[in-house]
């Protein structure tokens, strides 16, 4: 079968599409014959600097989001069965409850092998059965920025209806973000460097917008939108050492800052007396568990909400489609599609 | 009656006694005969700078713990009666429930008259009952100290047994902490520059020390103590700029970091990288409200739990009790004593 | 002014219309005219048995919930301002946090007078300032019907989009609930033994509905509803006696049954084998508290939510109004209207 | 190997000694050899109805609580390795997060074969490695009756100190609530029928005690024990029938009655109006998952906390040890050595 791996160093020119035996399913595993997968800003550093602490082993399959179906079962398998259509979940080992160092080495793309694979093959506790609304570039987009953004509004935060949530950006997180504060029901303010996505984001049912490339403090106009309650009770932060100050003058006191994204190297300094003076709570939020994937999915179903997509490339076209992850073009995620396999 | 207050500018040249007429207690009210008063590290701050974002209106009566007798009943009264001994709220208007800018602008001495002064008068919302085992100089020590620790411990961490909990210091809120830790029934490490104050925490139930002078990176060391769990779950962090590096190292993955104190204009560089991937939870703790402390009175009853009293001054002396609060001869709470008016 | 009272006795024949001096606001209470008063199945129960183990002190000023605007201020009320519109809220003083034998001691309509009367004077915290956009009808169905379904669908079930929400007929807190369980993003189901109510229940956004008097073993359907999820996530119980049991065949492993109402004396055959091994948690729900109230006031605002009215009756008009409460004519909240007053 | 098994039908006459072949671990499971087993009621129950809605398949090896050591692993185990000591978890598949018809359908003695094997194969999901200071015969005792106590005291209840807890009678889970109350910081009231059991129960750290078969209405010297709070925080619910109703008139308003035991087929009259207006929280909890199994082994680690131990039998004589387990001669767990086995 076909697959991209990383093999023999650490850079895009390492990766390469080779070929491995087809896989066969031990006991309690699933073989998957993938149709689609999606990109995300950690597919772009995994190929220069692998993952963790250590670089890891090599070759390794890359990207950890995708949708396939069920076309093999290993002994004892109950919870899928052959036809079903699946998302691996982007953290295989972690069910439910709280983190562990255990439960994050279990990573799809780095350190274990992601799904640029035709076939992939996977414990059964490590997939997710998708709704059949959702097409399977949309099904693809969902273990990572959309469990991360679930998350941020459900899990940590707990947002309710008349909460006041600001998100930063237009990117896959703050897209998923939007569209779930607004089913919690959520008055939802989004921030951008561009008019044209902040008009999108309006489109998407954001109820505020704000450009902060012509407004910088952009902290004094979100505080007005947020006035009944004096500041924001959740903010989605995705800027990282450009916004985080901003941040804080904005929440509410009490409120929640979600901290989200690959930040690694960032130190930017941060206003600690306010931290403390307003009692605001800096949650970092690293995807999440199955449990919380699957409370999604019920969510998403229910509402029929549709991820939003970008661009779509072909399989062996994945170099292109990760420029596109570094340099989008528009809104949506970004799509590979494993067309010659798909039924 | 005497009063100490802030008067003509802020500076602690312009803090004086004077003279002011009684209070009379109005409807919902209480007359409190003060018999002593404790002070912590933002009485320092007050009389130099005032409070909040403005300097705040003078005169102004300074210090927020303490506690005292009721001698006088506005009408309708019910929480207490004459005879009962109370302290003062730290935040007169936060009975419960989420913090708010209303409710952090009704703190005792400043923006609000504090306790310095023979007799205070407040709303029956804003004192509790103090249980009988305590001595003046040991309740005294409360509202605002003992609060803060309780509720990063009981509170925002939910401390359990077999928890891991690293504590800053030996200052009032760390002593307060020590000993709630041990009250859920959790695993105490303390780290000071002082091997003597390390031997007192010892004393007063640390599991485990280090001393960060002789080991700079104390993370390494802490890190081995709770090696079980992959790190601490909880660090309450008194340092701020010069500490926070390190308590991000030996954190466990989603574990909270709870900050405290006054740490206003302080900055540090702050590694959001680790944050996110480690699932931090960076809580900033601002006292707490008035069922909480209730909470901790009735744990410190069951439990015969003591505070550490360090030195203490007539009323008189209260710029030389500032001194000691500022350089501290030895661990324990600096304490004022009213003895004129003592029973 | 006028005001209705229980006096002499404990019967509807002791429920008069009499004559009080003007109340005088104190120092932080409020003073409000009334303009609408809104009846709930307790106050069918009060004139007849009074409240609480004893009956109570009499005279008595009746019924809890209403809206009337602030015409006079006690010295240091800072919370409203002369012409704010507000609504008393049930528990004088309950203002957060957990409830208590004390907080529970101050509920509007006994023990505490009453909202039946022209003026009505209460603490400044027994008050929250009520949104423009509802009708003075509206406004005045909230403190007790509208914060119980609050309590119970956002605070102790913790209602998220996905989750299956089953409620029991068309009163008062079941409407409401039904209102609170889609703002949530729940879908929602609704079992009544009308099919003219369910059939406004479904224009009121219920995704299901059940008639129980043709499907007496309605939670076979129900189970089906919610067969995703292994049964329904919540259940507003409102029936007591006659539904628990059927209750407990449909909710789901781990969910969370909502009792509400007025049923003492009820003592049905509990199943508490079913209750331990699907680890049901049956969760009493009393009204809530104030921080409860403005939250679910912020988010009706945000979604410009109006409560269903029914029929509207004169000052005068109190028992006929009760009347129409004990035997109502359709659905929607029971209103009096202090029409020779308002402006 | 040697098995005990119900077979042939459903009475004790049916639960025989017998051979299997021993079992070869496949990928992502481990061999144990056990050391020791310990009997709950449900393993009294299991023998006659069988488990569950059905009474389900046969041949069945009964029994779910146990310890041994890892003697074989398949491929890809991590969890543990050889020569390890661990406890299966009482449900297989129950490893955090909500429970589940799916997680409740995973529990050893029934449905899955238990733990009454010389040699019994597991995934290394469903099994918790166990502190060296703990005996066979004590860690034996852990699966069920102590993680049941754990969820009930620790997660539930979430107990801090200063709450008061009662607890009802002196069997396995009592013991090990009144034990994990203790941890937690807790005030501890024990009820029982006989004076020397409570006399027991004061060595092991109860605070107060009473009789209830010399103080049928105890409920009210129980209220006195709680006045400072108006009642119990936590009961303990092990009774049943015959207590429910005392408990709901000591528990305080607001408190949590944890529900505990094989209770199926009882049906009492339940005070639902009590529950209702005191907003009584009534938890069914059944037993609990391993995230809380492992909290749980960190805390009595810690403290060193030792299982109270009742009667010792061998492999052989399990029926015996049922009828010791039916009707106990004393307090503590009822334990099975697999003697010859053992190092």
């Amino acid at each position: 079968m076909r697959v991209f791996q990383i093999d023999g160093g650490w850079s895009f020119d390492h990766l390469t599409v080779a070929e491995r035996p087809e896989p066969v399913p031990q006991a309690g595993q699933v073989l998957i014959r993938m149709q689609a997968a999606s990109l995300n800003a950690r597919d772009l550093i995994v190929p220069l600097r692998g993952y963790g602490r250590a670089t890891g082993e090599l070759p390794l399959i890359p990207v950890s989001d995708g949708v396939g179906t069920v076309i093999g079962l290993g002994e004892g398998v109950t919870r899928v069965k052959i036809g079903d259509r699946v998302c691996p979940t982007y953290f295989q080992g972690w069910i439910a409850g709280e983190p562990s160092a255990e439960r994050f080495a279990t990573a799809l793309g780095g350190p274990l092998d992601g799904v640029m694979a035709d076939r992939v093959c996977l414990s059964e506790d490590g997939v997710v059965r998708v709704p059949d609304y959702l097409t399977h570039e949309e099904a693809a987009t969902l273990p990572c920025a959309a469990v991360t953004a679930w998350s941020a509004i459900s899990i940590h935060a707990a947002t309710r209806p008349g909460d006041h949530v600001l998100i930063q950006g237009t990117g896959g997180v703050a897209l998923f973000a939007l569209a779930f504060a607004k089913l919690h029901g959520a008055r939802v303010t989004v921030i951008s460097s561009s008019d044209a996505k902040l008009e999108q984001a309006r489109a998407l049912g954001a109820d505020a917008t704000i450009n902060y490339r012509t407004v910088p403090e952009w902290s004094r106009p979100a505080r007005d939108i947020a006035a009944d309650r004096g500041g924001f009770d959740t903010i989605v932060e995705l800027g990282g050492e450009a916004t985080l100050g901003q941040s804080i003058k904005c929440i509410r006191i009490g409120g929640t800052i979600a901290l989200i994204g690959v930040l690694s190297g960032l130190a930017p300094a941060l206003p600690l007396g306010a931290i403390v003076t307003r009692q605001v709570r800096l949650q970092g939020v690293t995807v999440g568990h199955r449990d919380g994937f699957e409370a999604m999915l019920r969510a998403m179903a229910q509402h029929q909400l549709r991820p939003v997509i970008g661009k779509t490339f072909a399989f062996a076209d994945l170099k292109a489609a990760l420029d596109e992850t570094a340099r989008p073009s528009g809104i949506g995620k970004t799509i590979i599609r494993f067309d010659a396999h798909d039924s």
